[in-house]
């Protein structure tokens, strides 16, 4: 069995691989069902608002959205725990328009549900702030 | 004794207070050593640099600064504990000139050290992103 901070590595690994394959259900399948998210510049919003982001970013004429995540710091205790990451983004248009680079940090919260490592919080600090569902 | 979360309550308003009255060093007392600040725009900063901007906004002639953070959220487990608060910065400055306003929300980690809880990772969302010194 790997170890709590291997699992999280896994999640989040797993996560950017659903995000860049535009698989909104296998995303989906990684948070908890209370999930929050903050981003700048709009209140928190929850998994329904990042459901819906995410399948119009799924679009067959939406960019590609290429995320890296490099963990900087994981601390669990007990079926809770937080990691600070930096997060690399960039935006590829369909239409041929140059693509964007967004970078920034996140300060993510994960909850053991049923023996799984989920996402439950997630405080993207992403400059230019991004969209909900870029998280 | 308070419940964990009335002490965090109480943690979180003794950090306004000490804010408002500008006093860095009480507010330096309520942050764990180790302490992580993120805001947008810029890396992932510690204590030494939170205390080098608290020191200058606490001169006589800086803006006076009056947060308030409304506590939407607080989850414990064992000796970590993270909240959501809705936070607004009212930045007054010594010379006349209009006030402004920040507000955004926040993701806080804090950490039980010694029966004490402290703050240990905080992601500012801000907005227009405010300096290191405003969480």
């Amino acid at each position: 069995m790997p170890s709590d901070e291997a699992q999280i590595r896994e999640l989040v690994s797993a996560w950017m691989k659903a995000t860049k394959e535009k698989d909104p259900d296998a995303v989906l399948r990684l948070m908890t069902d209370d999930a929050r998210f903050l981003v700048a510049g709009r209140p928190p919003f929850g998994k329904d608002v990042f459901e819906k982001g995410a399948r119009s970013q799924a679009a067959d004429d939406a960019p590609s959205y290429d995320a890296t995540s490099d963990i900087q710091e994981i601390h669990v205790e007990g079926s809770m725990a937080y990691a600070i990451s930096a997060l690399t983004l960039l935006i590829t248009p369909k239409d041929g328009s140059p693509a964007s680079k967004r970078a920034g940090h996140t300060l993510t919260i994960f909850r053991k549900v049923d023996g799984q490592w989920l996402l439950a919080r997630d405080a993207n600090l992403l400059f230019p702030p991004a969209k909900p569902s870029n998280a």
